[in-house]
């Protein structure tokens, strides 16, 4: 075991660069008002118009030309004519570092010919990387972050993306995803830190931090966050992208409303807009979730940026207004500040108009731009409207890619180990088979190098995957190969099956090929089939198997598992994906990811592990939570015993926190890291209570024999919830709390 | 085909008997006051309290006798100590009638000695017919009857259950069940009318009718109905009985509210109570929804029944009382009137100390026991506490068993018939085959002569299951039998297959074995393993195959669909589902039922016909609605042309509906019935509209070459929707209206 590699960055603190920038908050806000009272409707309008870069490339047979290039009549005219404020997105495929630097060059170049000189806002989704700029890093996606329950490590690579973004000269990040990933089939579960809200909240802080930086005026080094997708966006009734939600507003506060607030009151700059519908109303149209909730409640204090289209799609889609129009004149309302149009200009002619005609205030309007410009000041743009090249040295550095791989360490969640086959040893034959085994876009899913993340194959090629990986590690001499199948087909199962009997173990890389959004949308969670008729014709051949899933969600496998030995879950991993396969293979890396969801055993039993007593009755096993396995489980190649459990008091009153403490033991021979989870039950409230909520967790390094004790503290605060009347109280009464199998009883007065 | 069958009853009447009571409303609500006024506390509490009969039966190993006997000290204590006003069930097995007769009497007798001499009400689940008292007729399931779009046959049975269980001189019955069938996996999805709330709502109010008769005094042929259960208990999150449901309050007022209140308008004497949680808050607990909507905006004078044991689940399950005392405290006081305990007295013992102390209030047990003595009153029980056993001469009559086979001809439904292999020649040779084949349980499901329907093939031999009726119609020369298969087990399929060389067809009978409530949850939508294996085994053979489905939730078949040429949904027929399964292969039936829901293709796209046009998006098949079959699809023997679609005026407004007329012909060879469906669609709304909602329908007969004009009114009401500030209003604006393919505009002002 290599214990430099473990040692690396457990705590490493959020590195803080001190700001560059001139201004003070005041003097922003007096610089916002100043700016304002010079702008006519239509330069107001225009800061509110975000248009996607895709718009002003020149293209050959309907496609951007490659690499891209702008036709500079029709940008200037966006600026000239409709003094737009922002763009964004990459309009295909990413592009070389230099072409960004251009790019941006050329559009603000443009932008500040204007009367006002008012630079424009560049967003992009560099969701965990700066993934479309060519070879930027690709760090595990948000699901697999989650699984490494170190936010230390997530908020550094929120850090590292953030400067891979501005070393773009991009100040501005559609990221992270604060959804609650709670159901499995919703294609973009892998984009969330999965289904506890918990987790999500700390998760999203500790990297909005990384983003950000701790200064009032965001430096060269870091973005501006967009919160995405306030609110309620990830529990479509039927699992399928952008459709209906039933959330009641209860529900709505104590599941999915938290994070948000939690990451507004850290500071976070922007949030983008849930696309989908809540309770019969697009969130796009809702204004007391946008503007009382938003901007009341919660005092934010940036802008609220629609999704794509999303204006356009409440005639088109959602029916909710008769035109183009109304549709703006609704969603301004709302309290949308910002449309990502996309590709024209309706938005500001309808705008300008509604305003003209009183439909829309000169105050709303006034509100909006203010929020607008106060970003555009706090990312600096103001003082510096592109970047300089020279600032960024560390761009896909050795060092950025070294965290990746201590973060994807992090990650990799050991689910089944039978008769400790893992990890092999120095010499083993290994016969690695599957779809996913030689596949980067498996590896990376979607946001990668384009939306869907179909072109990493190529672009990534540079990077081992789990194939060339295990070769590196095992020796190629000790390796075979046979993909099997496809994620679709099953022609090749003859010739895997032949290559076993020289094999001492299969290694069979499943799940998912790269997708998100709409796109992703599957109709059944249990796996495909041919990979399903892959997975028995290799148990058939008596060798053991170990499953390693590569998949945005977790398909179901319950009819295959007890085939296999070991399981590996990879979630999408990223790069550094193959490598830390093999590592973890070889047991130069001892897994420590813990499950971030529930994995589900079967397709119509979905069901979150903070679910009602009511669904798991005991006496009912029908009813009951049997999943394959449960949020949090994670093995490891050590053991570790929990003991010594003390509560300080056993009455915890309102300002006088409980104070809990354990004791972890590394009982096994070589190095690991647990996560400690400690869980609180109410056991009962007004609003039927959930069998347990997670309340902290601590993730530690132990060496063989080391025992830590841990120190945790449960306020009254985290013991509440959101009653009937929609206020958040805790009640009077008996808890419970349960970490590491232990337990304790306390009470609340 | 039999013509005369065919005709009859097709537009009956509900037959109506003149009270033989003796008491006007008036007359009762006065009654009703000066018995109230000498109640004692224990005297009203009694009132209030159910117990099961099972915990007054002698038993033996812990069982009841058989036949039932009763330990009639117990039964006299619980009347002599804790005043019990009411019992319920069976105890097990289907008794007799004469048995039935003695018990009501028994307990009438003992129950009229006490001081101030108030008859007991007895209530039951006679779900479709009275299922617990044996040779009563087992009519269709309810999901099966709205397949038949049929109201006056369906009140036409409600009525012949209603003459037989008042034979058994009981005069409450546990039904309708008044739930939205939207959750496919739901257990109880075929104990409801489907999927759709104006189908739900008709069939209801058709049904209420057919039991409690049309007089102000509820007369020796008619029963008290029990709407169930009140409310939004039929979609919980995970498809699983008794679990958590999310329910925004827009959503229960626009479908789950609307069928309670028409039934509740029509003067539906009590409701049971949904056991379930909504929105984190057990119905039994819920206020809001129990007293202000149910007694306040309902204007309910009825009384409110817990269903079995939810007063203690609340703190046993649900966890929102710390003990029996404050849970019969949340109860009461939410608004629940009566208790199904069942079996034990804790709820008068705990109900007293409670009133004592103040924590219930005396005017809560008066308004409760008001109730229930109205109902009382009002179902005859003073007057005539025990029935006479000479007026119900029909009971198990040849006339009764005519409707069921008649009623059971309109609700099959023919789901597909490739190149019209249906109907079969005389003399055609088949081989039937599959588990539901002879099985009296698949046909009849839960609530037959016990809860879960499991006894069926013995207390129903002396019905025809479905080879019998084949043989008994093709002749036994020309069928051959195979099981092939269990439900779980594929042991036969080898002498299925073997078999299939001399017939000409195969009749596969496939399904669900019979099931109710929690024991029917399903982790997987999908139909069997074993099935599907027979099923492609068949398949294999080159013969012809037609599957007869008997199941009561729509099971997922697409990977076997494409093997059969004709496919048969009988949903749970009843006792005549052998008997009309075989008229219907031979032609003697011509087919008219349709599916009452959405039949799903795949196990995670469960979207109903009323959803969102964000999920049927016409560019993003993934995304789409692409079922199996569609709800109200069904097809015939012969076929139907609509034509001449007119609307008398495009311009709908409030007091003045529209009028439209439509066509309809037979165009095929024989004699058939179709059911016009009229949706009508919105095309802009403050609230994201349904693609479609259906607003009428009618069912004719068309002989061969016949034409008929249908004429439908859509009033402005029936435009309405629930808003965002959960009022019911009409938006003006564009609509569009489609029947049989035709389609026109209109606008309502």
């Amino acid at each position: 075991m290599k214990k430099h590699i473990l040692a690396v960055c457990m705590f490493a603190a959020v590195v803080t660069v001190k700001s560059q920038g001139t201004m003070s908050p005041t003097v922003i806000d007096k610089n916002v008002s100043t700016l304002l009272s010079k702008m006519t409707l239509e330069e107001k309008v225009g800061q509110m118009t975000q248009i996607s870069v895709e718009a002003f490339l020149k293209t050959a047979n309907g496609v951007p030309v490659e690499p891209h290039v702008f036709d500079e009549e029709k940008l200037r005219d966006a600026f000239r004519k409709y003094k737009i404020g922002s763009l964004l997105n990459v309009g295909g495929n990413a592009q070389t570092l230099a072409l960004w630097r251009t790019r941006i060059e050329t559009i603000q170049k443009l932008a500040l010919q204007e009367r006002l000189k008012i630079p424009v806002l560049y967003g992009i989704d560099a969701i965990r990387g700066n993934n479309y700029t060519l070879d930027a890093v690709l760090f595990p996606q948000q699901i697999a972050q989650a699984a490494s329950f170190n936010v230390v490590m997530a908020a550094r690579a929120a850090e590292v993306a953030a400067y891979e973004t501005r070393a773009a000269f991009i100040p501005w990040n559609f990221s992270p995803v604060l959804d609650l990933g709670r159901h499995p089939a919703w294609p973009r579960i892998w984009e969330t830190y999965g289904e506890d809200p918990y987790l999500v909240k700390e998760m999203g802080n500790a990297v909005i931090r990384g983003y950000e930086g701790n200064s009032a005026i965001i430096d060269r080094y870091h973005v501006a966050s967009c919160l995405k997708h306030y609110m309620g966006y990830s529990m479509p009734l039927s699992g399928h992208d952008r459709t209906p939600a039933w959330i009641p507003e209860r529900e709505l506060r104590e599941y999915f409303l938290p994070q948000f607030a939690s990451a507004i009151n850290q500071g976070a700059r922007t949030v983008m807009v849930n696309s989908g519908e809540i309770n019969g109303v697009p969130v796009h149209a809702n204004k007391h979730i946008l503007t009382d909730i938003l901007k009341g409640e919660l005092g934010f204090e940036g802008f609220a940026v629609s999704d794509w289209q999303d204006i356009q799609y409440l005639y088109q889609r959602h029916k909710v207004a008769a035109d183009n129009k109304e549709a703006v004149m609704i969603a301004i309302n709302a309290g949308i500040d910002m449309s990502m149009v996309p590709t024209d200009f309706t938005f500001c002619d309808d705008l300008i108009a509604l305003v003209k005609e009183g439909k829309v205030s000169m105050s709303r309007i006034d509100d909006a731009v203010g929020r607008i410009l106060k970003v555009k000041y706090e990312t600096g743009l103001f003082d510096q409207p592109v970047g300089d090249a020279k600032d960024y040295p560390l761009f896909n550095s050795r060092e950025h890619n070294r965290l990746n791989y201590e973060l994807a360490a992090e990650c990799i969640t050991l689910l089944k180990n039978d008769d400790h086959l893992l990890p092999l040893k120095k010499g083993t034959k290994i016969l690695v088979a599957g779809p996913s085994a030689t596949s980067m876009s498996a590896l990376n899913g979607g946001w990668a190098r384009n939306w869907q993340g179909t072109n990493s194959n190529e672009t990534e090629k540079g990077k081992n995957n789990i194939l060339k990986a295990i070769s590196s590690v095992f020796g190629p001499e000790n390796v075979v190969y046979s993909a099997g199948a496809t994620f679709t087909q099953a022609a090749g199962i003859k010739d895997a099956v032949s290559k076993a009997p020289s094999a001492d173990v299969i290694v069979l890389c499943i799940g998912e090929d790269s997708y998100t959004e709409t796109p992703g949308n599957i109709d059944g969670l249990t796996i495909s089939a041919s990979q399903i008729e892959l997975a028995k014709a290799l148990a058939a051949t008596g060798k053991p198997v170990v499953y390693v899933l590569t998949e945005g969600r977790p398909r179901v496998i319950s009819e295959i598992e007890p085939l296999s030995k070991a399981v590996l879950q990879t979630y999408l991993l990223g790069n550094e994906g193959g490598n830390v396969v093999a590592d973890v293979l070889a047991g130069v890396i001892n897994p420590s990811g813990k499950l971030p969801y529930t994995y589900p055993r079967y397709t119509n039993s979905l069901t979150n592990y903070y679910h009602k007593y009511t669904e798991s009755l005991e006496f009912d096993p029908a009813a009951g939570y049997n999943p394959q396995w449960e949020f949090g489980h994670g093995l490891s190649y050590t053991s570790f015993a929990y003991s010594d459990l003390k509560i300080k008091s056993s009455e915890l009153r309102v300002g006088s926190p409980l104070t809990i403490s354990v004791t972890v033991k590394n009982t096994g021979k070589v190095v690991g890291r647990e996560t400690a989870l400690l869980y609180v039950s109410d056991l009962v409230a007004s609003i039927t209570p959930e069998v347990k909520r997670l309340r902290g967790f601590q993730k530690v390094e132990l060496k063989p024999g080391e025992a830590r004790e841990l120190t945790f503290r449960i306020t009254s605060e985290e013991l509440s919830f959101i009653n009937n009347d929609l206020r958040r109280v805790t009640e009077p009464g008996a808890f419970r709390l349960s970490i590491g199998g232990l337990h304790a009883p306390f009470n609340f007065h």
